[in-house]
């Protein structure tokens, strides 16, 4: 059955255009588009599998989806260790941007909305571009975007 | 080096005691056990892996996270198909439970609190007992429980 409402099952998979302006790109994964949300409040890493159409994880085949835990273990480990946070908060939300993403989230005791989870908690404080750079930078020592 | 502070790396699983006092046992899957959350605003389930220390995904073998994935995809799947939701969140968050539990829950576009995330948008709703005993019955049909 034609529906124009359906989602494109085939063809160029491009980044949906609110997490572009949230975002700067950090580097591909074998799967996913790694980016860092431009909220200094956070550590805040977000892996999108470049698949056309995709939503949900239940959507995603087995192949598919043991990748995007692979991917999402090394981006928790990395932001672990490179900020020493206390805690990774990770989350396929998507009831706003319906492409399938994933939240990578450092969270220390003291930052402004512990315990509660980060959407929704506070405006995004934009990142001075040093600081920018240097996160994304100790990110991509540790994680090998190829 | 012996520590006192560090969690058991051997010893018998248990649940943690706040996720026992905020949901019933749906059933045991082949690695987490499944709980309902005892909140009829939305239909949510807890998949908690069922290993002594577990704290975030990335502590988790290959063989562990994979198996995680499958199963928070059946979970994810079959509150998809039983309730006809419109989109399901999947998270581990553990800044307040800090055993390794991850979030399943089937969200509506009317939901109290749509498009919000569910953790701390508003108090647990108690199921009434057969409510709660239906939706239930209705997973376990779609889910081998063994």
């Amino acid at each position: 059955m034609d529906s124009i409402a359906a989602p494109a099952p085939c063809g160029i998979w491009t980044l949906d255009p609110q997490l572009e302006r949230d975002t700067v790109v950090v580097g591909d994964l074998s799967l996913s588009r790694v980016l860092l949300m431009n909220d200094a409040n956070f550590p805040w890493l977000i892996a999108v599998p470049r698949l056309v159409g995709a939503v949900e994880i239940f959507g995603l085949d087995d192949r598919q989806r043991t990748q995007l835990m692979r991917e999402l273990a090394l981006l928790g480990r990395a932001l672990k260790d490179q900020t020493g946070c206390h805690k990774i908060n990770v989350a396929a939300i998507g009831n706003v941007v319906s492409q399938l993403h994933v939240h990578v989230v450092a969270r220390r005791h003291d930052d402004p909305a512990w315990p509660r989870p980060v959407w929704g908690a506070l405006p995004a404080r934009p990142y001075e571009e040093a600081a920018r750079d240097r996160l994304i930078q100790s990110i991509r020592r540790q994680v090998d975007f190829g």
